[in-house]
């Protein structure tokens, strides 16, 4: 399966997200020829790093670029300033430029982390993200939203900072517990039911298959997500109108999450009650006329 | 004298500067022309808040806006990631929100950190810097670099952040220090220096009226400073290329700083000797030819 690259339309901030399989070896190469390096800070977690890490660097060495690698702590307790302050040190110790990309190699907290530690290291160095959950591939790497939490809530700091690259190894997801990838999929499902019913019909015609991970359904269902996300970053780099859409069954999730105590259930697990629960409420209080609502 | 103002083009990112003399007192009101409010939060230092901070916290209540005042040690020492978690705890705590407007009222240091803070509370809120150093007018409000120190050295973590407003009032000029003072007014014939031979033409023949803090040649100072570095900013909004004429000087001024100590001379000290090493460095070493040079 050759990779494919989707490219996120955003003026001079425009960038590649290269979707395949098992191609991180080659990481290297595709950053040089995106124009990345010659020097390289790779950021993972404690969950990820011992699995990946030093397979992703030795693939970013093949390219020819230096690199040098930082562990955080993983979770959401990880999502804080202070990791944030860590990258920063490690970086400036190591006389980092401004030609030093942040290479976040994890899910959804490593790459709001180290995101946020690209956007403000020397008031912004290069940033690739190599999302390692279904989730992160699909949801937090597109769109430039970074951040750490706050006493007093989620996502208090942070910046938009879009990333040069996108690095989408679907090989990473073989390692992923079960309940992480169905909490992927709930926000694949979402896409279809927000932008395209088309995509939503093939979801339901292969269903078996992407539960079972098959590499070319899995494949489309990655990319078709991650082009409607970038349509819609696109459309509203800064949230302040049709990005909202993206937020489809996210109201009920976020009032699901509160409810059971954050991290009881998994964001995806939230989103896809909340979308069922969304659906249900939409359905006008009205006797059926002709069969409708069914 | 009636204000004057400035408008810096940066698409989206356009903002007006606003220069003139004892019109603080209206900044609520130029605050609501701007679209700017319903709360606000003015952030000083230990030098300026307790000479202006309630004037300034009047003027902006004045205009119907909210204000609640956070004061932030002086001088450089202050500039610390340190002191940007100091704002945003206290913000946050006030349960700010996206429309919440941080007010910068000081030199250099509250308007580099203030902005950073402005720059990465939810991801951005609106910035009104009120420059009360000589400098901090010409030079440090308008250009949307803010950022902080690490331990490592200056600068090192930071944001480009345009504000949304730059409030010029040459009345805080009247309680600076001759030595602050004449440190700023350097800045002001670089510019005259780098980009406008009539304007360097104007500072010579208002050098005497300039010092005496004379208002209507002061005001035409600073507006002529602030359109040049406008132009120069809008030309190279994330200092690629041409934004490097605005370090004319600077070399040599970083070479005496760092000799001297920092801190033990003045930055703009620095800079009006380090221009003048760079003239004198600039001479060709050749034999006068028909009196060039002279």
């Amino acid at each position: 399966m050759k990779p494919t690259t989707i490219q996120v339309e955003l003026g001079d901030r425009s960038y590649p997200i290269r979707i395949g399989e098992a191609w991180i070896d080659g990481l290297g190469v595709a950053l040089g020829e995106a124009g990345i390096g010659p020097s390289s800070l790779l950021v993972t977690d404690e969950s990820v790093g011992p699995i990946w890490a030093d397979r992703v660097a030795a693939g970013i060495r093949g390219g020819g670029l230096a690199v040098e690698s930082i562990q955080i702590a993983s979770g959401e307790r990880a999502k804080s300033l202070e990791s944030v302050r860590s990258i920063l040190d490690f970086a400036l110790e190591r006389r980092c430029d401004r030609t030093t990309a942040i290479v976040a190699l994890g899910g959804g907290v490593v790459g709001d982390v180290a995101g946020f530690a690209a956007a403000i290291l020397l008031r912004g160095v290069p940033l690739v993200q190599v999302p390692t959950t279904l989730l992160a591939m699909v949801d937090a790497s597109v769109g430039g939203k970074t951040g750490v939490n706050h006493p007093m809530g989620k996502n208090l700091i942070g910046a938009f900072k879009q990333p040069d690259l996108v690095a989408v190894d679907l090989a990473f997801l073989e390692t992923l517990s079960e309940a992480e990838y169905r909490s992927g999929l709930a926000e694949v499902v979402k896409y279809g039911a927000i932008a395209d019913a088309r995509f939503f019909e093939f979801i339901e015609a292969n269903a078996k298959a992407l539960l079972q991970r098959k590499p070319e359904p899995l494949a489309r269902a990655v990319a078709r997500s991650c082009e409607i996300k970038a349509q819609v970053v696109a459309a509203d780099e800064l949230e302040s109108g049709l990005r909202a859409i993206l937020n489809f069954g996210h109201t009920f999730a976020h009032a699901f999450e509160a409810t059971a105590g954050f991290g009881s259930i998994r964001h995806g697990e939230a989103v896809a009650m909340g979308m069922m629960a969304a659906c249900r409420s939409s359905r006008p209080p009205v006797k059926s006329i002709d069969g409708w609502p069914p």
